[in-house]
């Protein structure tokens, strides 16, 4: 039995109880991962106590005591009745991610008494993370960390963004990028992670991103555009640390040649946000506070009007990290939320100088019983393309 | 005005008319694109008559007369009343894509007597291409073709499988592949494309495409195992061609030294299948036709158990491409479709041997008035990567 599998059940199962629900069914790959470690096409039934059911689709040939081969997902309530399992009175479904077509599937099979929004109980769960998981952490956070290294070496003058950017994704992908990462949200498009440089950095975007970017054509408008590095301009590197299921997210930035004193300037104001992240959070801080005391800091420096983006400014300074690249908390002014022990959260003040591009850093942090932990360790200050 | 896309509103407008609809409210990115051209974050009203509103939360700064800046769609009935149009009797939204708890929001902000499904709508319609998106095709299956004939020269002998992916996958970013392509169906998980070698080949996936492979983690189950491409073996490319928005979908066979005799003759047997859709198909051709015959055929040359999967067999032989990667018709027993000019399929009889791995190919097509043009014209029998 894997022990760590059975906290998340549990941490899953008190919330379900908490909302009055007898059991959950998951349907999604991220929240099966999560409760699984596999990701197979079917359901996964948790009742509110007791033993997960995985009811599979696809693939043929799974086998176990807990694992039921179906063919459609009108075929669980027999097997669960065949199972001397009473029928959920209070089923709650992933109502904020499957289709509205597959919930009324999902309810007319079921029948239930009533149902609940297992979404928002998956999330609330996965906010904190398990052992197992922030060991997951750690193995992309040094991979991660590893790949940057090697960034400087590929760069050529005269590249364009994305010239640079596809032998990032190489780097990437050799150091054991599994290529996709997961997203919350169906209308946030993005492909491995982000370049930027010179004036695309203040490019806005569709997607709730920090930043933006042109992107190379019109059906996936953010990122790289396809622009020259010039000298005298940042090249902001924002890639996912995808190496396991567990993402970590981690900024750095490059300079062809040397930048405005600006730039420096803002990219230590970053730093020091960073600093004091590390020195005043911990358990209990607000996740406003710092959204605040982060825009306060800017506009001391009077870089208030490149905090987060120029023409289109993003509401937040950070965000929890997780098999999704946007968990929770949130790190906005509306924030209702604290950190908690377990925590695992990506902070990323960030400045768009106009004529010379994006600067400041991106780390992930575990929120321990004491403090903060940062997990990408890394070079922090500007690294110069053409001093390697 | 541009006209290929009146000739897509008309379409969409066509079917919600015959279904009885007085608009559409469209919030993905996939029909977003379809009906503008661009993406934002927001929504597209579509009126069965008329001209479209777009109702745009992200980017900001988007202009034009049909465009209307809004916070969140409850802002959405107000502004149509502003411009004297009646709100909906019977909206339909996309019932098959958007979120349960979407589709009960925007119902309360709409509060329609009726609603339907615009996701069953807008998959009717782009079923039938434009002449501005067969052109899209072309561009993206010339690319693809490009891109394909550099591939024996970065193949090493020692190679993992998931080493020669990177490599390939290098070549068709710097052809301009745009990274990530859309995919029909929220349990899809996959990165660029597929390369299958050996035994991998035969590894069943949670996700319903044609082939599986055991893939790098857990976390996304398909495609290269990293397993060292063995002599003897064959090393399948599928990679997605999303030079542009519109994906061809093209397969080739490449061998590390010789096969076994079988894999030429099941190679061929692909091939001949693929020669007797260009000579006998065309408008009028049923798609269960289409599969009745290719299994036939298999069945015929006593290739059955290897066809489209061993442990595992794929119930399609082919698929509609577009903006994502399967879109109608399905070429599969239970379809009742035929073809019609303007559809673009894939078509991709293959057969995975055990020890060897698959081969058989997958070309696009496009159905003309007459008959069937190949889009994906590129060398088509097994590539001898060491011959190169």
């Amino acid at each position: 039995m894997n022990k760590d599998l059975r906290i998340r059940w549990d941490s899953v199962q008190k919330l379900l109880v908490k909302a009055g629900s007898d059991a959950c069914l998951i349907s999604t790959n991220v929240n099966i991962y999560y409760l699984t470690e596999q990701i197979f096409t079917g359901f996964l039934y948790l009742p509110a106590e007791g033993n997960p059911i995985e009811f599979v689709q696809r693939p043929s040939g799974r086998g176990g005591e807990q694992t039921v081969s179906i063919r459609k997902p009108e075929d669980i309530p027999g097997s669960l009745k065949d199972r001397d399992i009473p029928l959920p009175e209070n089923l709650f479904l992933e109502e904020d991610q499957i289709a509205y077509s597959e919930f009324v599937r999902l309810k007319k099979a079921f029948n239930p008494a009533r149902t609940g929004n297992a979404s928002a109980i998956l999330r609330q769960a996965r906010m904190i993370k398990t052992p197992w998981e922030i060991g997951q952490f750690r193995i992309s956070a040094a991979k991660h960390a590893e790949a940057y290294r090697e960034i400087p070496a590929v760069f050529r003058k005269g590249m364009t963004d994305i010239e640079f950017q596809i032998e990032i994704e190489r780097i990437m992908r050799k150091q054991g990028s599994l290529g996709i990462f997961r997203v919350h949200g169906r209308n946030m498009d993005i492909f491995m992670g982000s370049i930027l440089t010179g004036n695309n950095a203040a490019t806005p975007s569709p997607f709730d991103f920090a930043l933006g970017g042109a992107g190379l054509h019109p059906a996936i408008p953010i990122g790289a555009s396809g622009e020259t590095v010039r000298e005298g301009t940042s090249v902001m590197v924002d890639m996912a640390g995808n190496f396991t299921a567990y993402l970590s997210d981690m900024t750095r930035v490059f300079s062809f040649g040397e930048l405005p004193q600006e730039a420096y300037r803002a990219h230590r104001l970053s730093m020091a946000m960073h600093s004091r992240l590390m020195e005043e959070a911990g358990p209990g801080t607000g996740c406003d506070e710092i959204f605040e005391w982060s825009i306060q800091m800017a506009e001391k420096e009077g870089f208030a009007a490149n905090f987060m983006g120029t023409a289109q400014q993003a509401k937040f300074v950070g965000h929890g990290v997780g098999l999704e690249i946007n968990e929770l908390p949130v790190l906005t002014g509306r924030s209702k939320d604290c950190l908690l022990p377990g925590m695992v959260i990506a902070y990323e003040p960030k400045f768009v100088l106009p004529g010379t591009g994006a600067v400041g850093n991106e780390n992930t942090y575990l929120v321990t019983d004491s403090g903060i932990e940062k997990l990408t360790v890394f070079e922090e200050d500007i690294i110069n393309l053409t001093n390697e």
